[in-house]
């Protein structure tokens, strides 16, 4: 018997946000949820903001009604969820108290553990969060977004992860959102945190596939001592979702490290999650290779298109180039934050701005905030140049205390404003759908009643006579001898065996 | 610096092989050559059966003008190839002449690695052609086809590579066609070559993508001392394809291994086929995931959905699953050959012989001589039942010798008979393209002067709104667009000339 690596299995949550806009409905997920349950995964990753943001704007479903069937479904897994520190699901910096009840609430819909980030790494941004988990009883995952810089060395990610352990966490997770963790890295620092913090602090590394190389990343990070790697089950993987679990579970073998994950019950949920993926045709991406570019912009690549339509926009699609190599200096400006949401649409508007304009001639108040600290601290130094440009041009002084300080008590209020909605249902969950998507809840609370909509759409309706040849064509590939092939054909009404061999 | 990897790049052969059903005109690949030629590979392979056949079944163009357009556009780096031992690039032994023929005349026309391997690794078939490599002041790489059984260990592969060295083979390539190489094989078979053979042995891996693991196998054969790896641009990579140039070139920063690839004229490479891929649509493979099912059943998927349609023409759609369970039953009766072309086929069909008809009642002519002997040596025994039901069903004795052995020269005769044909330019490489496609050659001698076929279809002229469905489809198995196909169908007795195009 190996070392046992555990597996989280993201095919609830991430796989689809990944690679089909997050548009999954529960009605498909059900059916695979008993096979996942008794597979023996670690958790299953199955909640998040894009899921409750797509579940209320899209799908006509009530997150919170997800959340709890789940728990039903799943009696035997921990269920997972993403939460991004003080902003939970939304996208500002929320008063504590209205942290500490989304906790409480999460948890008592049937949450297990909480995988907590911030996009600066500013863990002053997770204290809240942290520690509401840790007062419900469950699982808190203090999280490190990975990334690259001068300023971001091994010893600089081990550090925070101590004082994440320090902090209360459970774990500490790895979070290689844009795939840019390496195989050495990727061992250094998983060997790093356990030098640092203990044999015995549980690493669980996220990572996209996105360019490639981090199924090897995962590897030397087992080999390090990593305990719990995140996967998807491979109809929804790679691409610029994550690395398969049955490619994990196999490439294990003989290693001396094991998973503890039935490889016939992934297959079974792997054959249904097949079946299913092409309902959600319209909403697949259609990158399925590798970008390694990514190492050198670290842009995203969803983020380029972005950039590249607000660059036609502005009658400069030609200007792409300039504004891939502006990105790094506007991000050394500003303190060398990881590229992840919001951080990385701020960075990169403003690179498009430097380049449009002229170096910081013009500047979002995204951009300004982020300077000046609305969004907390960064573990590099900003140019002090720069900043003085965001304190003029916003018209506010920089910040150096934790955001939420400057927050009032905000339930109260919220509470308020949600009870004069249509249709709201006077819980707390209510309440904090509000909070988090004020634009988005009122619409949904209002369409609520009529129930989910299930955006898939069954590919079926082709003909029943297209596989045959098709499938005649898929021999002659790579020009081997074919054989010959019988089918029934109707002709004029009467039934003919006809035999088949392709033409010379 | 650390320890130099070297790397192969198998864009212009097996890439396109296995993507793009080989399809890939000349004058689509040879924009790309100078970059490719500076990038710093140890060779680019270029060369092999399929691509032969495709030259000349349906691109209309001289395999060997090919080969020569290669040697002056890539003056730089060694041209490699694929060869099967005594079947050159054909489908049956050819007596030792022939070989030492066809060996010298692809020399003379610029190649300079000859990769040989036999699909049943019986070093008999190599011995002839590594021998006339040699001869030609060439590179000869002996090769192992990777495979699981119970007699393939890891010192039998170890002593295979022993052998191929003691005939003379400059180097040793691990061949994984199947992708069922896991990481702790590829250590220890690297390893333990290493061990055995000298550290100084060379040893390369040929590696397919299609389980999703083996970029993990090529990290921890390169630990054990791995010298190449063959890999492919990422435009043409995964999938039933091959690990990312990229990918590699990446994954090795900081782990003290490092390639002398250029990795801006990769990418410039990589931007090119990537704009060139979508031209051969209609060829693609549209597998682009991952698929572990392969290490129950060894069958690569090609051969799943041939066999599938077989049982279909047989009204016994329903009876895979059972012929699955046969296949290794049969390989087990046959010697446990590695499942590559032919003996993949050969096996395949046999087991479904024996779920159709009950258990070898009938059996192919192919099985037979496989049980036989004519195909060469297994390294597991025969089972001796299965071998006297062969002996009496072929009414043939079973052969111990080099099958190459029981021929007569032919030279004289092949060369006789292709001056006969049409447009025969007199020369021994038209005798050999004759020698090895009897059926293709004589049209394709006739046609020639007619100059090459592009096949690739440019994306540009379909109206502008088609690409972007077509892209979504091809995401789904079995969705993609599908060009007519011309059969020749008997009904009735009558043959008939048919095309068939999928209703829509």
């Amino acid at each position: 018997m190996g070392r046992v690596v555990e597996l989280t299995d993201v095919i609830l949550r991430d796989a689809h946000q990944s690679l089909l806009a997050t548009r999954m409905a529960m009605e498909d997920m059900i059916p695979a949820c008993e096979d996942l349950d008794n597979a023996g995964y670690w958790s299953l990753e199955c909640w998040g903001g894009a899921t409750f943001d797509s579940c209320i704007r899209f799908l006509n479903e009530d997150p919170w009604e997800r959340l709890r069937q789940f728990r039903k479904l799943l009696p035997k897994t921990k269920l997972q969820m993403l939460l991004r520190g003080q902003n939970l699901l939304g996208y500002r910096h929320y008063e504590d108290e209205v942290v500490e009840r989304f906790v409480d609430k999460a948890a008592l819909n049937g949450m297990d553990v909480f995988r907590v980030f911030d996009a600066l790494n500013d863990l002053r941004n997770l204290k809240t969060a942290i520690a509401a988990v840790k007062k419900t009883g469950k699982h808190a995952q203090g999280t490190i977004c990975y990334t690259v810089s001068p300023v971001h060395t091994i010893g600089a990610f081990v550090d925070m992860a101590q004082h994440l352990k320090d902090m209360g966490a459970d774990s500490i997770c790895l979070k290689d959102m844009a795939a840019l963790l390496k195989p050495q890295p990727a061992y250094d620092i998983v060997k790093g945190i356990k030098e640092k913090c203990g044999e015995d602090t549980l690493v669980h590394i996220h990572a996209h596939a996105t360019t490639g190389v981090t199924l090897v990343s995962l590897m030397k990070a087992i080999e390090a001592g990593c305990n719990i790697v995140d996967v998807s089950i491979s109809a929804l993987s790679l691409g610029s979702g994550h690395n398969p679990t049955e490619a994990m579970i196999e490439m294990l073998e003989g290693t001396g490290y094991e998973t503890r994950v039935n490889k016939d019950l992934v297959l079974k949920a792997n054959n249904y999650f097949t079946k299913i993926r092409p309902r959600y045709r319209e909403f697949m991406s259609d990158f399925t290779g590798v970008d390694t570019e990514i190492f050198k912009s670290q842009i995203p690549g969803g983020m380029i298109s972005n950039m590249e339509s607000q660059l036609k926009g502005q009658g400069a699609g030609d200007r792409l180039q300039e504004v891939l190599l502006e990105v790094p200096r506007v991000r050394k400006d500003s303190g060398y934050p990881p590229l992840v949401t919001p951080s990385s649409q701020i960075v990169g508007t403003q690179a498009v701005f430097n380049v449009l304009m002229g170096k910081y001639k013009a500047m979002s108040g995204e951009f300004a905030d982020l300077m000046l600290g609305y969004y907390g601290s960064t573990l590099g130094e900003k140019d002090p140049e720069v900043l003085a440009k965001a304190e003029a041009q916003a018209k506010k002084k920089p910040i150096t205390c934790r955001p939420a300080d400057t927050l009032k008590p905000e339930w109260d209020v919220l509470k308020a404003d949600a009870a004069k909605l249509e249709n709201f249902n006077g819980s707390d969950e209510d309440v904090l759908t509000f909070a988090m998507f004020p634009q988005v809840a009122p619409k949904f609370f209002k369409a609520r009643p009529e129930g989910p909509k299930n955006l898939g759409k069954d590919p079926g309706a082709a003909p029943a006579a297209a596989p045959a040849p098709a499938k005649a064509e898929a021999g002659a590939k790579g020009a081997q001898p074919k054989s010959p092939v019988t089918y029934v054909v109707s002709l004029n009404g009467q039934e003919h065996k006809v035999t088949v061999a392709a033409a010379e």
